[in-house]
This record gives structure tokens, sequence and C-alpha cells, in this order.
């Protein structure tokens, strides 16, 4: 039985293309960046020129992108950055109850320092209001960071209005956008954004490496030290060869996202359609339309969502109860949480995300065999609630 | 003209066993590790392999190994974690006055959180005196970190012995081996080690990730937060490619390293014979036995070491004059100084670092031209000074 992967918010494949780039860099030009001789500029050149794909995909210039290890790097990089850069002009910085765990973790390890944190609510469909991020601002705050879009639930969050508030009140303001990056169109100058997150797996390059945009002017304190790399920014060797990959899979994603988004929000739509359609008291998480064009997240009343993940797994499915970061967590996800859902609901959730190699052919092959593996599941569990009077606004 | 690469300390080619290895982990085995399903766990197990491989070559468990972005990562991660973790036991760190700058940096920017920083001195041929450990040691020292080998003079330092004296006081000692690690036998228990630093770049294996040691009952604070992965010491999605080709590369590494040895060492000393006998007033810089068997070092009076790289890179040969984090860099290198040797002399320095696909031919062809270089260079400088009146110990 052939497989069918439906998990692209956990990870992408290595587009092929990405790879052919990436592998002159190990065979050939594998110097080190920073060496003065021609193996070292060889190497420099590759990383040069994907900085420049990747400013392109976000309208930035080139010197604002500094490439780190991971998304989480770039996220620890942003926050702890911006709280020892800033230390003295304030020590509050405001996030929102749904941002991944990588923003959630970093601001309690900042806590350490004194640093004091608002968790801004969602409503019902996730969403964060920029007058909430205006109301909380106080002039002992440094830092917003609100993510773009929502591992878990894929809401895209309104930040181009969440920037212009901050830039109105003079704060710098951090978005977390790691489920975005060549999924959906971003505009940095345009979404009023001084430090942006994203890592190269969430678009089709490889593991090991992210960038954090930087705005020209905003100067914040490095995270990783020891030598000059990334003009002094980040510290260590460069991942040469999956910079480049990264580079290429920025390329190709700002030629091709129209066509992608297309194609995933119609497989999207299909799934959504199909699953509250066939299946009673299934909810979906997240806002209706503003959200990933990849992704459909439910929760279904009366089942653990791991074991339809697992049932599923045996047909041939990969799909994910939310985030990959904290499967095998048995706590109810903080972001289905954050919605307002009871914890018996929040557990009871799936995650379904598309990539440009999917097809309608599989969309269905999904359709017939998740109703069935609910029911069967939804028979062997005692209960069964009535989820319309258990969830907010349904 | 075939290129001829000698800079092995800055980085080494990927071995193409290595990078045959880590393919399928691009092109079949592309999932989350953190997945549950099919695809995650195909991804998971090709790092615990990495995992047992790395551990292996180390003595150690493969639970004590953590899997970074970089040597340099590791570094920071063992530094602040330590300080962060004992914070109430003790704020004194002791290292030497020739760690690599990952160390000295991350040294410093602890010192804006308290810490405070013992660099021991170094005699003229770069060693730290265990004793000199000794008695640094107060009821404030809460580390001691000294590198296993100096990247810019390829000393060898007696860690085995500073690690005694740590455990005899009941402080964690941590040491940078990335130059050591694949290329020198390590063996973390008779060595006395508490955390060990690592980079696979160095040994054959891809850039971009690196590892950190940490004895089973060592408890220190994560450095990249935000996920549960390398069982909760360090978030990101793992670089699995990467994971699977510095496993590789260990593995390799175990299995070559008396023929490497042999080979690289036969070559180092033909490099040293053959430029000390045919040049006057040139200084082999570091131990003149207890040194990387694949490194020579030198000051050539009267010469900047940046022109006699440029040069050489002209003539087809790639070396470099220290560090190559701080290529570029008009400052003398703080090793050099450490030695006791004066600027003019430390902005001399030619370091050549030989691997495993070097050949005895290479080596006679750069003797060839090494000592025309000089020539030319030193009858276009206008001083010349008499090394031996200059320099310690000499």
């Amino acid at each position: 039985m052939e497989r069918v992967y439906f998990d692209h918010a956990a990870t992408t494949p290595t587009r092929p293309e990405v790879l052919q780039a990436m592998l002159p860099y190990y065979t050939e030009h594998w110097g080190n960046p920073s060496s003065l001789h021609l193996e070292g500029v060889a190497a420099l050149e590759g990383v040069e020129r994907a900085r420049t794909h990747l400013a392109t995909l976000l309208g930035a210039d080139s010197d604002e992108i500094v490439f780190t290890g991971s998304g989480t790097e770039a996220d620890n990089h942003a926050l702890a950055g911006v709280a020892h850069a800033l230390g003295d002009k304030g020590d509050h910085i405001i996030t929102s109850a749904i941002e991944h765990h990588a923003i959630h973790d970093t601001v309690e390890h900042l806590g350490r320092v004194g640093v004091r944190a608002t968790h801004l609510p969602v409503d019902e469909a996730g969403l964060v209001d920029p007058d909430a991020v205006r109301s909380a601002i106080t002039d002992r705050t440094i830092l917003v960071s609100v993510m773009h879009a929502n591992n878990e639930m894929g809401t895209i969050e309104p930040i181009a209005e969440i920037g212009a508030v901050c830039r109105e009140r003079g704060v710098l303001f951090h978005t977390d956008a790691v489920q975005t990056v060549g999924h959906v169109p971003i505009d940095v100058r345009r979404m009023n954004i001084d430090l942006l997150s994203l890592s190269a797996h969430k678009l089709y390059g490889p593991k090991g490496v992210g960038a954090l945009f930087m705005r020209d002017g905003v100067t914040i304190t490095s995270y990783v030290h020891g030598g000059g790399q990334e003009s002094g920014r980040r510290a260590s060797t460069e991942n040469v060869a999956g910079i480049v990959g990264l580079g290429e899979a920025a390329r190709l994603a700002g030629e091709e996202m129209e066509q992608e988004t297309a194609h995933t929000s119609g497989l999207r739509d299909q799934i959504i359609g199909g699953i509250l359609g066939a299946i009673p008291d299934v909810l979906l998480t997240g806002h209706p339309t503003q959200r990933l064009p990849n992704s459909a997240s439910f929760c279904v009343a009366g089942i653990e969502g791991e074991a339809l993940l697992l049932d599923l797994d045996q047909e041939g499915f990969a799909v994910s109860t939310g985030s990959a970061c904290t499967s095998g967590v048995s706590e109810p996800s903080h972001v289905l949480l954050a919605l307002g859902l009871p914890p018996d609901i929040a557990r009871s959730s799936i995650r379904i995300t598309v990539g440009r190699g999917n097809t309608a052919e599989e969309v269905d092959r999904l359709l017939e065999v998740f109703p069935r593996i609910v029911k069967r599941l939804r028979d062997m569990s005692a209960h069964r609630p009535a989820l319309a009077e258990r969830v907010p606004h349904d």
C-alpha cells in the first residue's frame, strides 16, 4: 500500500531540485566560507546567493537575513536578543496564548532574568485582536511577538495590523512565520515586521537550517557567540549546503506560490467539506477562511486524537494530532484550550496538512477511511458528548 | 593546476561514504523524528543510530549525547547551561587564555549576568598547567573549560589530568574537542570529562551539526528552548541528515583513526622538517610533539601571514593564518600572544593542516613553493627581525 503523507506542517520532503542545488556544496564547494582562499570564497558565494533568494521572497534586503540552525533558534535569538539589548529600556514582552513552544518556553526562560510577559487571549477562531495589543503596550514594553499562522489550527493572524500598532507605539514587532514562509505571501515592509523567524524544512528545504530576518537598524544581542560569521550576528561555521538548500527552496516557493496555494487550498477544502459532511460532532478548529492554505484541523468528539492518528497510520496515512514537537505528550494542547475548548475535546484533535505532492485521489482515499475509523473508535468509547453544547460560539 | 587543500582544521571535505549515508534522509526518510507515524519513526531511527555511533567513538552512553547545530552552539550551551543551572552554587568559571572565541566570547557574554572568569596562562608551548587549575579553583567555581587541542597552534592539552583535578575538587569539567574528535583517541570516562563539544565538519562530516556530550548525572539548563527534542535538552526539529552524517563520520573515524593518524602525522612531520630546514627565522608554534597529528603551524618572521596565505592560494595551496572564524581580522591572534610572541611575530603566522586525502607529493610541491614565496615577501619587506632574540625560550 502506498503511503499518503498529510503532515506537511510537521515537515515537508526536501524537493529534488533543492537537493540538487545542495549537492555541489557537499562534493565540491565544501570549503569554510570564512576562509580567505579559493575554497572558502566558493562556499561563501553559495551562502550569499541563498541570502539574496530568501531576502527576495520576504521583500527584504539580503543583509537583513541571518541564517540560523533552526526556526526555533531564530525564535530564541529574537526574544533573548531583544531582551538583552533593550534591557535598560524595558522588561515587558507581549505575546499570544497560542504561540509555538519555541516562543512560550523562551519567554518563560527569560522570566528568570526578570522579563515579564503578557499572553494575549484569542477569540474562538484563534485570532489575536490588534486593539488588545495596543491596550497591552506599556512604557516598559520592548517587544511584541505574535505568530503569522498557528501550526496547530491554521489561523492566520492579522500581523500587518499588529505590526502597524507596534510601529505607531515604537515597539519592536517579531513574528514566528515558520508555517507561512513559502506558502503565504510576506512583505516585511508592508507588514511592519522588525524580526521574523522561519525554517527551511517547512518549505521543502532541508532540516537543520532556519533564518531570522532583522530589519536594518534593529540591533539585538547575538544568541550564539564565538565568531564573526553572519556579520557578527550568529557565530558558527555556516551550514553551507543547508543554507543553499533554503535559498533554492525560497526561490522556488516565490515562483510557484500562487499555483501551489491554489492546489493545496483546493485539497484542504475537499478535506474540510468531506469530513464535516460525513461525520457528526466534528469541529473545524481555527478560522474557517483566514487559515493556512494547506491546513485542515478538527476536533472529533468522543475519541482520542492519538488513537485516530495511529489507526490512520496503520491504514497508510501520516497525519498529526497537532504540533509534532509535542507528540506523545498527553497534556491537551495549550492552543486548543486557548480557543475555549474543554480538555477532552482538545485531546480529540487531528491535523491534516497537505502539500504540493498530494492529489485529490489521495484525499478521496482518506475520506473513505476516516469516517470508518472514527465510527469504530467512537463505538469503542464509553461516552459520546454532544459537541454543539460544549464548544464556544458553535 | 590541481588545487591542494591544506586547511583541514578550518573544515574537512564531506566524505563520500558520509554523503551516501545522508542521502536517504533527504530522499526517503525525510519525516520529522517527533512524529508518531511511520515516516517519523524512520527518521528517528536514523538519529538514534547516529547517536550510538558517536557515543561509541567517545566511550560514552548514547543518552549522554545531545545533537546541536554546531560545535560553537555546543560550547555556548555548555557554558551558559552550567552558569544558569549552578547559579546559586557559584559564579566563577576557569578557562584558558588560548580557547576558541566560542568559549571566550560566551564567557564574556556571561559576564553580563555576573559570571566571573579566570583565564589561565599557558607556557611557551601552549600548555595549561593542571596545578594552575587546582590553584585557581575556589568555592565559587562551578566550571573549568579547557580545550582538548588548540585550533591555531595544535598543542594537545593534558585534559585527563585537568579533569582529574576537577573531579577531585567536585567542579564540572568541559572540554572543547572540536579539533580532536575523530583524530585523537578520546575516552570521556578515563579523561574525567563531564561535558565535551564537537563539530561534524571537522571530521569529514557535514557542516551545520555538532554535539554536546553531557555525562549522565550532569544536569544543565537548555540553550535552545521550545520543544521536547533531544530528551528535552535541545529544542528544534532535528537536522536528521546532518546527524546521520555525523554518526557515519564518527563510525568511520573510530575504525580508521590509527591509520589516518599515521598518515597525517607523517605528512605533518614532513612539512615541519621541510620548512624549518629550508627557511631561516621560522618558528614552529605550539608543542613540538604533543600536538594534533594533522597540524603544522609557524611564525615566519618578517612577513604578514595573510600575504603568505594569498600568495600560496595563487599557487594552488589552501592554507590559513590561524582560526578560520577570525579570518580577515587584522588583530594578532590571542592564542599566539598568549605564547609570549610579540604582535608582529604573531601576525606572521601560517597554519598548514593536512587530511586523509593529502599525499607526500603534495607536501613536496608545497616545500618547493613555500620558501620561494617567503623569500619574495621578505625581500619586499623593509625589516627582518632576528627571530631568536624575540621569542621566549627559543
